[in-house]
Formats: C-alpha cells, sequence, structure tokens
C-alpha cells in the first residue's frame, strides 16, 4: 500500500546526523520523518569513530538524549603524542580545561535511536530507491518499502544527512566542491587485547603513522598507515601486528598489548567540502557535504555541530517567519567546517609519512613535534581544536 | 710579502656569524682571526635581513658589542598577519612577553665590525682565493690578498662561517644535505616613501604574499611573492606597485603609501640544512650550514645562536681541556636549527599561494589563519618562535 506523509521536515539519512537533527527540532515543536536505505541492525554494527568532542558529550545529554555517554563512555583527559620512540603527553584538561570522550558511533547511534523512538520519531530504515524531488518549491521524498510498496513524503524543506555517498549533495546546483586527496589510507583493527594505555596514543615513526585507541576492556580499536590500494584480506595477524610493534617501539618502556584481530579494514583518506550547503529548500548536514581525513576525529563532531546549527536556523524560519534565517547556515556550518579541515589536515601531515616527502620533511616534521611538545601555547592550540572550539 | 700567522680559531667569513663569534671567543681569551673575501664596504651595502629575534638583541648587547640596537633600532612588540582584506595583530609583548627589533644586518654588522676593531682583532678583508686545508689535523687557511701575495693561517681550529656559497661546506665528509626548493621567490624592494604601518605586515592575499617592513622615516623595506625566474630590472616602478596595492588591499582601511623605487632584487628561496656541522677541526655556522625562506626572519638569528653555542663549546675544549666538548655542537646547533626550519616552513606555507595549490588549499590556509587568530595560544604560539625560543 502507497502512502503519503505530509511533514514539516524530510531527513534524508538517518544516522547520527539525521537522527539529532530530527531529536532537536521535535524538542522545538518542529515534526519531521527520517528515512535511511540501511537498516538499524547495518548500522548497529558499522564500526566508525569514537571520539566526542566536548561539546557533542554537552548536546548529546544536555537535549535529553542520553546521560549513558558520561556513564559507559571514557573520559579522556588528553592524548599522547608519540615520536623518536618516546611518548609526550597533551594534558586537555591543563591545557584547555576541556576533555574528550571515548564513545563509539555506534553507541551514539543508539542512544538517539533510542531517544527518537521513545519521543514517537517517524523513523523509516531499510528501504530502497529513494528519490528526491521539487527542492526549489515543495520537496518531495520518494521511496520503496521492504514489501515493495512506493511511498512518498512531502515536506517544506528536505535535509541531506545521508553520509559521504549522499544522494542529496548533487541537487546542490551551481556547487563548488573543494577536495584533497592524500597518498595513503588507515588500516583499521578492531582487536581482542587488554587496554596498552588509557589514552590515545598517535604516532609517527618512521614506518608511518599509527594510532593506540580504545573500545573496551577486552577489545581495542587500532589503525597504521597504509597504502590506499591494500587488501584487508591480505594480512595476517602477524603481519599487522609486527607493522604495530614495529611503530610504538621505543625507548620509554611502552609496550603493545597483542591478541588475535577480530575485524580488519582499509579506511578511505580524502578531505572533501562542499559549498554552498544550500539549494532552495534542500540542506545537506554532515558527511554529505564535507569529509575530513580521520586523523583527529573530527568527522561525527562536525556533523553534529552542523545539525545543532540547522535546527537554530530552521526553528527561526519556521517559529519567527524568518525567511531568509537558512542563507546563514552555510556561512555559519562552513567556518567550523573549515577550522576542522584545517585541524585535520594539519593532525595528518605532522604525523605521517608521505612516499614522496624529503628527508628534509622528515626532519623538519620532527622538528614541529619537537617545537609543538615543548610550547605550552603549541599544546593548548592543539588541545583546543581536539577537544573542540566552543559551538556559539 | 707572504706571512704565516699562528692563532687558536681560523675564522672564515666576516659576516656577523664570524665577527660575533670572533668577538665571544676574545671575550673568553681566545684568540682567532677572520678572513673574507669581500670588501667592508660590500657588506655594509648588501641589504639583508632586518629583524633581530629577543635574545639576538640580548647577546649584541650584553656582550658589550653594542647597545645602539636599542636606541637606533626600533622595538616591535607584534605583527599584522592580513588575510581576506583585514589585518589581525599578534600581540607578541602581551602574548610572550617579548619583543623582536627592527635592526637591520648592514647595522649589525657595522656594530660588531666596531667592535671587533676596537678590540684589536685580526680581520682580513677583501681577500681572494681562499683554501682550507688539513682539517683532521692542525687546519691551515692559505690566501692572496689585494696585493697579490699569498699568506697562510695555522689554527687549532677552523670555522666555515662563509655562508649559503660556503667553501668548508663541502670539506665536512659524509656530511648529509637536506633541501627543500619552493615554486616561488621573493622580489624585494627598496623604496623611498614614509611608513605605511609601525609593525610589520605579512599578507596572504588571493594574488600571493607581500610583507611591508620598514627601515626609516623616508626609506622602507617590501617583499612579494614572486616567481624564481623573474628578472627585476624587467619591472617599473608601476608594476611593482601594482602589485604590493593590490595584495595590501582591503576593507579595514589600510592604506599603502608609496614612492619611488630605489632598489629591486629577486630573493632566493630554499630550506637547506647540512649535518653534521663538524668534521674533525672544522664546524660550520650560519649559512655554511643552513639556509631558511626569508619568511620569519630566522637567518641571522639562527647564525648568531650557533656561534653562541660554538663559543661556548669551543671554550671548554680550550679551557677544560675537554676535547669531546666539540661532539655536542652539532646537536646542540640543529636542535633549534629545525624547530627554525619548520617555523619558517609554517609561516611561508601559511601565507604564500602556492601555483599547484588547490581550491582547497586555499580555503584551508584561510581556515589555518581564522583559527590561529582567533586562538590566544595559536597566537602565543606564534609570537614565541617569532620573538626566538629562549637561548640555553
Amino acid at each position: 500500500m502507497s502512502t503519503t506523509t505530509t511533514t514539516q521536515v524530510a531527513i534524508v539519512g538517518g544516522g547520527p546526523a539525521g537522527l539529532m537533527l530530527s531529536h532537536l527540532l521535535h524538542i522545538a515543536g518542529i515534526e519531521s520523518v527520517v528515512v535511511d536505505n540501511r537498516t538499524v541492525e547495518q548500522i548497529e554494527t558499522t564500526h566508525r569513530a569514537g571520539i566526542l568532542e566536548r561539546d557533542s558529550v554537552r548536546l548529546l545529554v544536555d537535549s535529553g538524549v542520553s546521560d549513558r555517554v558520561l556513564t559507559e563512555g571514557h573520559e579522556h583527559e588528553g592524548i599522547s603524542l608519540r615520536f623518536g620512540g618516546v611518548s609526550h603527553r597533551i594534558d586537555f584538561q591543563k591545557l584547555a580545561g576541556a576533555s574528550c570522550w571515548l564513545y563509539p558511533q555506534t553507541q551514539v547511534f543508539v542512544d538517539l535511536h533510542r531517544a527518537r523512538t521513545r519521543d514517537g520519531g517517524d523513523l523509516r530504515y531499510g528501504i530502497t530507491d529513494t528519490e528526491v524531488d521539487g527542492v526549489l518549491d515543495t520537496p518531495t521524498v520518494r521511496y520503496t518499502d521492504a514489501d515493495g510498496s512506493r511511498h512518498e513524503i512531502s515536506a517544506e524543506l528536505v535535509v541531506g544527512a545521508d553520509g559521504s555517498r549522499s544522494i542529496c549533495r548533487a541537487l546542490v546546483a551551481d556547487a563548488h566542491q573543494y577536495y584533497r586527496e592524500y597518498p595513503f589510507a588507515w588500516f583499521g583493527v578492531m582487536v581482542e587485547a587488554p587496554p596498552s594505555a588509557p589514552e590515545l596514543i598517535y604516532t609517527r615513526s618512521a614506518q608511518g603513522f599509527a594510532l593506540i585507541s580504545q573500545r573496551t576492556d577486552t577489545v581495542q580499536r587500532m589503525y597504521f598507515q597504509c597504502e590506499p590500494t591494500e587488501d584487508p584480506a591480505a594480512w595476517s595477524d602477524d603481519r599487522i601486528w609486527e607493522q604495530l610493534h614495529t611503530r610504538l617501539a621505543g625507548s620509554d618502556g611502552f609496550r603493545l598489548k597483542d591478541g588475535p584481530v577480530i575485524e580488519r579494514t582499509v579506511l578511505p583518506f580524502r578531505s572533501f567540502v562542499q559549498s554552498p550547503m544550500r539549494h532552495g529548500n534542500l540542506v545537506l548536514a554532515g558527511d554529505a557535504a564535507h569529509t575530513v581525513p580521520p586523523t583527529g576525529a573530527k568527522g561525527l563532531n562536525l556533523a553534529l555541530s552542523d545539525v545543532r546549527v540547522l535546527a537554530e536556523e530552521i526553528e527561526r524560519a519556521v517559529h519567527k517567519g524568518d525567511d531568509d534565517a537558512l542563507d546563514n547556515y552555510t556561512d555559519r556550518a562552513l567556518s567550523r567546517v573549515w577550522k576542522a579541515q584545517h585541524f585535520s589536515y594539519w593532525m595528518t601531515t605532522m604525523l605521517h609519512n608521505s612516499s614522496d616527502a624529503s628527508q628534509f620533511d622528515e626532519q623538519r616534521q620532527l622538528g614541529e613535534l619537537q617545537s609543538l611538545v615543548s610550547s605550552e601555547a603549541g599544546s593548548t592550540y592543539l588541545a583546543e581544536g581536539y577537544t573542540g572550539w566552543p559551538h556559539h
């Protein structure tokens, strides 16, 4: 049976960005419908980022999504920068008065999905053949449900929160796409092992970058720089551990704890921004409009800051009849996006080996790391970016 | 008439590095002879850098060279970073508790030359055909004077402070040379005009980098990014001012004051480090061992910090009979050199347009500048590097 639904805001994409927007709109008394071609189970089992900025945590807690991040997440008051075989701690709390939280994106999704279900949200997962139309007038979203029936949602505004393979992105006419490719990727593994350290270790070594992260008492998340063309299936546990042990080797007694590798993937690595983020009654949010390389963990946090700004502008448009409110959205969102793009690029270039880097570049990179860790101001600048510039 | 002189330290190169070393050794009761193939007049009339770090000024004053830098130089308590047509002041005093001084390198030379002459220094300018020999045993420096006579200096140690075209550099066996080329250069002009601003203005514009500096009440020093192959003679005054006015244009009321261009040169632009800086009884100092791009004005300051460290190590070797003292020199000098190399690279890449830069890179560059000027920590980190990390 086909249905036609009329709502205020149709949200394409039911990941954290789409659900958080739907939640914030609900609080503001604005109706929305969320559609996603993935199933809830698919989203819940796809490992993504794990670090939340201070204000991302505040948003989840203060908007009533959940305080589970505070009880089940882990507050990290710093990170280590490791180079020359020695770790240097960057103390976020001391330097910037802020922490970040280790709390996997899958858990953020679970919390948001529960909150929207609790509040009676209209969420439609596992659909196919989504189409968006009429964005210059009254937008329409059409899709096919699991039974093969075609449905239609008619809305005042459609939001493309549909990730890096967004179908909405292409509907923004005359947009400019900014991008940067990198000559490397990340090899990501989930391993059964106890934590090797209480906080993340960002490592620059002669063999390339590595990142030691955590998940639980028995499962850890680790990454190391690899060729973009690497086939994860071709890597044995031994070969993976050899890379990680070599890159983490040093003279300060640190020992990486290993165990069985239970998941291995190669993560794409690029920088991308589309501007503007609005066209008529269509707006983009999160990965649909911009991608950052994973270094610095800004992706999910940018998606949440996008929808925080967007919810404010939509509320202004709807409740105050301010038709121009959405005009501000691109500029407000992108001013943070470009700072985050720089931060991610900075963290990336400071810690990775590029195959076309000269020996001069390698020594200069060590000179930068040495300058940074020996300067309270430099370390604070990094801490501010990592824990996130304040929302305002 | 040929002569043979025996001394403790033979210094090849009588610019600021060589003269400052000779001066510091004199204070420590160690004899030296300085030779240079340029005449005093040539050195006094070749315009070079004009910014001294805090500790470079202290070194000149505290070692009794001259306090003219304090009376005739200009203390600069900050700089402006200009981008998007608006200047943002970086307040060095407030942020880092330090200033730098505008005091041309030619004046530093004049002061040092007077001090060494006053103290009876053995300085030999305007020589030719300099040769250095025997650096693994008892070094010898041979040269021809203005009358065509050949002379010889026999020393315990020879110091190559002979600049970027050093003849001593090649005598360091098994050295590694690190270098980086840049796809641009600086067009430098001396102009007859009143100062446009009390402090330096580092400008990033869509047309490329520009730097507004000062010299006197009636003569100013300015630079703008150009192609490395540019012929300065092909540039009319009008064409030069068009470039400068366009790059300094903006919305904050700043007006660049122009006038006749009285000197025009294209400055080379590269990063270079040779390591080690010692081979037997030969050591290198300043530009002979390393070159920085001019952005950030580190060249002269690094040369002075090199010879400060070197004088300490020579004194330890001579007075305490510590034959290993010179072993520390390369590591001590290079730890500062690599920080300065990074700083110069950072200032360069943050403010210049590269012809191979993508539009992503341009927007990211603006994102970095915005992050920097809106962060007290980021601005302080820049201020620390610009005014110079403390000598220790």
